[in-house]
């Protein structure tokens, strides 16, 4: 197996808690896996950083980009950041483009991104529009075209902190048992948000019941849900 | 690979023109393939053979029998009928029980069958409707119960004849290049129906190129369109 | 003009609020128009009549028929009720039956009815569900088959009480300017329900204003909303 | 406050999981309530008393009762059974009508079921549905009529196992940190079911999380997710 | 009640069709209201003041101040106008940056504005988005960050003039019975439009006739509609 | 009959295999058609054109101007491009001030464009949502205002290749069957694409089928389907 996941966040942390498990669960089968991230989340999502006297924006993003880059290696993946700011995120047409090229040039086999509704972040929905459209533009309309395409990835949305807020449809259910452990290692990272790392894994066994329930398999204990965008074409059933 | 298929109609040759590549795929890979008809369509679906003067009802179903197991054969599957009438199609408890021993009998890997909404047909949601509750009764709520359960199988829809007017999604497209010489010579059995053999022709050709752009798999010639009703639990992406 | 328009009311009383302008549109034009109710709603719809003193059910029925009887007569039309009791209004496979050959005899062009969800009335959905089956039954499949067939009739929902409540789609505002008055007559005979003389009296000049924005006809002061079911097919735009 | 709820379930532990909290509060807080049930479950949903050698339906259900007025007891309800058996729950007009009693009997204002759609479940969907009619049935369309009407109870589903394949919309969040002793309590009475003990105070932390989120109520530690099915009616905002 | 209410419209003269009644009801419960137009509609909605000779846009700006304020004091409300233009209303980075600094002064609990779809306006969409993305970046993702964050108000939409064509599901209706007066001498302010002050009284009495049934509050005689766009948490049903 | 008809598609051929027939019949029958182009599709569409050594951007667009001109002058229709660009198309707010002008000037009374939403091309859903704007800033909000406004044109979607991926709704079918030469005569101006020719023809006879279908009409043999987007105002059934 090797394929090529890209998971592409709009915060620096985003990955650890919604794709950890399918990162290592790909990278651990022979697939490769790169972290990209939109920004480093310094304004909304960094308040424990902040809590710090004399803190500084520099400071806070190098910290935030240790931190990915440590999460990410356990998961067997790369990570690096566009840093174009947050709360809010905005995406110029040269970002985009930067965007574009990035898919070029790595090809993705698989793209997983934020849900295009967020009531609750003003990020997440601008990552995910600039993530199809580059999707688009990278890979063409399906007809030969003036500029080089790249076969059209699959495209996934991970599972937001509200699910039923932001029309999350879990579609798919990625089986994360024989990777817990690196999904629980790379959370303890995130030494800051203890809170997040009982809640995701807490979530992890409750999808996996949801998938043990639908599919009974019942070896699955530990699952992350996903939202895939498009039919799925297969050779047999 | 050993999977077991059912494949459910509210009338005899609904599986042909429907389904017919994926029951070939199937039983092309070592699979095996049981079609099910709740009733032969005698009253709704037979015109032509009511053209034919001095025509009786035990002679259309005889006929629609032969023709629904020449096609299933040639397709690799077996052919029964329940019998149970058509326009309209009522399913009795009893008749319920009958199909919830079909599925405890045969413990199926896969069902498909009809979509619950059909604005040109009576019958197909009712098939529906009694496939999905049979299926329930037969695997139960997923925690032990007082009487033997099978696996809960997994449930599709095939494609009907008006696709967005059944709000159709068609989340899976099945790759029938390889036998859509079979799903040709099953469909020339309906000797009566000379249009909806081009039709459907034609439509495994369209969705074939769905699939292709889809996937970018260059590869898929023909393609079933199916709507999966449950999330997918997959070991790997 | 000789379309043949058929409405049908779970109680005998309901085609006058919400579709009396279109049926004397109908007839207006030289079309006509039969009205047909399931049941006189005379359990649950009759309240007014039940606070006389000695009143009973053979009473209310017969005040029930007269005045449903002259309202429609206002609107051109003709009256008739399967009197098949409300609260609940339960359709038997015998009243399914019967209410197929109305169709087969009458052959209409348009079917107007209640939608399929009300959450405020029990009888509404049955009678939406049942009319459906009906057209399906007697017009078949579109295919050559065993009996007689019509031809599909276009197929409507009027509007309910609450629109968005009953998931109301208005998709078709009929002008009914010049009839109002006879809408307005056939209220009036309905002299026990004032409140909703002046309530679906209010409703013909909102609709109409709705109808004039979307449209730009000025002209149009009154309108009744209707819900299509089946795409249009045109041959001119 | 002196509210009066009404929680009715296809099986008699239901309640326990899905509406416990609420439940305990409205006792809490001074009103009743009262938990119907349609069927003990002593099919689907009593695998682990089977497992008992020598096990009778009779005895199944005596248990059944014993644990569920127990839970109940715990929670300030009183609990009843309609024991018209499980898989499948199949409503009669006899059965349907004895719950239209008890509606005109109790006169809740609050009624708190099951969603219309369960993938999972094949019984589910049947209690929604008779309540939803009982509950029209014993309030009437809202105008006088040939029968005493109770005032139109609030309707709301609770949480389904999954959810997301439920099309459950949460749109109430309850707050029921003050009495989740009870809940717990209440839940450990199904000794049977240590899984699901641990599965719905984990679910209660989840919903009081996303409770304060949305709300910014930093003090509510546990929630239910509920379903309200009509538009609500304030006098201030 | 000491609520801060925060109305934004398009146009100056949105709050007062759409939320006059709500606007009085939280002032007359001791509650504070504040006003905010983002245009004032001189070019889109100024008609009957253009047709006056020699009109300017200076004039026809002060005109609609003017009326604005002495709508919004009758329901004792401030009014103020970002004066940003109309048809089209473009919301620039600095604009939506001016109004995040408006709600981390105000601090509302409430937020009411416009729909996110309207396909009769071409600014009311643009509102709404703005709206949403200003109180996201004000109150933050619900964690710490890097600045100062306001408590989450309350979002609502206020009835568009075309409700079914906005997906405008109204889940809330507000009880202005008590403060129908000041609403109508709040609409009598916009003397050019006197059509639309008939037509929203009468809404008024309509959307009071459904919560009237829905609830059986006989006492509401006349409500605005409102949709709440997230769940409510409840310290009790 | 003196309808004005205006077509607007992303890129220059889109007209050809989505509207051409419809554009055909309104001409045919004393109408008239304008198609206007945004861009000429130079850089995602004309792949083949792309294949030629020494190929240049101007000399994509004039071939791509003269094949376009040449369908449209066949279907009795006039053709003419704004040029923005394609792959991304970006609309700029002198670019939409130019579109409203085109409104202005040419007063359509329809409009028919691409669908919102289209998860296989970046262009297309711009494309909507300006022309959706355009048509909005050129009419106005339906009361008088301080510009010039003309009557709202109807707005109509044409059928996207993958019509469920795009959430296409066919609520309208135009039989086209008088005009289906015109449109393969005009189809066969690309020459470049073959496939295209061939798939089109199919879906005008999968089309025609639906549309005998749903009416009855049995001498419909192709047709196109469309999305009328707002609610049809007719003066009889």
């Amino acid at each position: 197996m090797d394929k090529k996941l890209l998971v592409v966040g709009a915060h620096s942390a985003d990955f650890v808690w919604r794709a950890g498990g399918t990162i290592a669960l790909v990278t651990s089968q022979g697939g490769s896996a790169t972290v990209l991230a939109l920004s480093y989340g310094e304004r909304g999502e960094s308040g424990a950083l902040w809590k710090e006297p004399g803190q500084t924006v520099d400071n806070v993003k190098r910290i935030r980009h240790e931190q990915a880059s440590e999460a990410a290696a356990i998961l067997g993946a790369t990570f690096s950041c566009l840093d174009l700011g947050d709360y809010p995120l905005v995406m110029t047409d040269a970002a985009l483009g930067g965007l574009v090229e990035r898919f070029r040039d790595l090809q993705p086999d698989i793209v997983i991104t934020h849900t295009p509704k967020d009531p609750f972040n003003p990020d997440h929905p601008v990552a995910c529009q600039v993530v199809q459209k580059a999707r688009l533009l990278a890979s063409g309309a399906g007809v030969a075209s003036a500029f080089q395409r790249i076969k059209p990835p699959d495209l996934y949305f991970f599972e937001p902190h509200q699910p039923e807020l932001c029309d999350f449809e879990p579609n798919t259910f990625v089986d994360i048992t024989p990777v817990m452990g690196q999904k629980r290692q790379a959370m303890a990272v995130m030494t800051a948000q203890g809170y997040l790392q009982s809640y995701y894994a807490e979530l992890a066994s409750r999808r996996g019941n949801h998938a043990r329930r639908i599919s009974g398999m019942e070896e699955v204990k530990f699952a992350e849900a996903l939202q895939r965008t498009l039919p799925l074409v297969v050779k047999s059933l």
